[in-house]
């Protein structure tokens, strides 16, 4: 449940036991995490009982979460009013390289948002929640591209899910070793990880002179 | 349940219903997707019913998968038997800009593994786990660090996975725009995403002029 409009409350099932200090519920991180990722893991309980993870592609709308929910979907047809998900969002910052085998971890931020997801079936929902994934995606391309059609709108499996409950974990910083492992005689430090855009391929099916747009060749995410 | 060395049978629960084109079964790419990945996201259903996925470290050794579980290990605790999870691993390759909104797609290599995680008890294998999953990280790094405690191998939450339920979704290439849609006026093609490992940054509680390791500097994947 929302505490206000820049806080999450910690429920029963987002609080984090371990690594405590490293939860923080406020949205402009989880916002933040959100909007700088580019899939999630989308997790569900098959209607057999197994857990099943899923990346797909997602856009944070305000205080909701829309996903291309294709393979969910059948276990959504059976549930008219929608499937407890845990939607998983993580961005890897680096590999933190300890003087312990045991302190070696990753710099990371994370966010877990639970909750009920339900199928946006209205036609006019079902193509705004289009317009932004693809806005979300690529700032810029829903103006140049051919908007869907209604028998491709009917197609799309699309879930929204609230961002009531949710949790961040991160990790930042150089290694955490203590004490007399700090004279330990080995190197520590951290190797950074970014995620690189690299200059667009045009599709072999156009002109190689065709121009690229420039929101195409300054591509980068929120950050 | 493996056919081979080289395969693994699609069972009713890993068959791709969904792109079924898309589904590969080989251990080849299987572990060469395993092998380049640097964390998984764990999903399993929390003793209250709910779907949990959480970013962790993991590693593949032969034909198992162990992953750091201290997540799952509350609820790992309450079976003695293991938990059934499911383990994704996805790599990003790059984002598809095709002529039409409904064709915008992520160029990417996935693996889902099915199957029941047991917990590693043995103070042996634990040991081993943890130096195999030190090694995946980086290479050369466990005869440079000091080697965990009993207190410390003790600690560790690990779960280990056999590698006998998978599935492969993968998409590669340019747009899949067809017909009439090609001649649709604007720029199509993709952008590529590379993960870029970056100049390691010196732990500040080292002094800056200790050398860093060879195998810091030369840091990547296996490809």
């Amino acid at each position: 449940m929302p505490v206000d409009d820049d806080h999450v409350r910690p429920t029963d099932r987002t609080t984090l036991r371990r690594f405590n200090t490293r939860g923080v519920y406020d949205l402009e991180t989880i916002n933040g995490i959100l909007d700088e990722g580019l899939i999630c893991h989308l997790g569900f309980v098959e209607k057999r009982g197994w857990p099943l993870v899923i990346p797909t592609a997602y856009v944070r709308v305000g205080r909701d979460v829309y996903v291309h929910g294709s393979a969910a979907s059948r276990t959504m047809r059976t549930l008219s009013d929608g499937v407890d998900v845990c939607v998983s969002v993580t961005l890897t910052d680096g590999i933190v390289l300890a003087r312990t085998a045991f302190n070696h971890s990753f710099n990371y931020r994370s966010v877990i948002i639970m909750g009920r997801a339900t199928p946006v079936t209205d036609p006019e929902e079902r193509l705004v929640a289009l317009k932004v994934l693809t806005e979300g995606l690529v700032p810029g391309r829903w103006s140049d591209v051919r908007a869907p059609t209604a028998s491709e709108i009917k197609a799309s499996a699309l879930l929204k899910i609230p961002i009531d409950e949710a949790s961040v974990k991160l990790r930042s910083g150089p290694p955490g070793d203590e004490g007399e492992d700090l004279e330990w005689d080995t190197w520590a430090g951290v190797i950074p990880i970014e995620t690189l855009y690299r200059p667009a391929e045009t599709d072999p099916k156009l002109p190689q002179e065709y121009p690229i747009p420039d929101y195409v060749k300054a591509y980068r995410r929120p950050q």
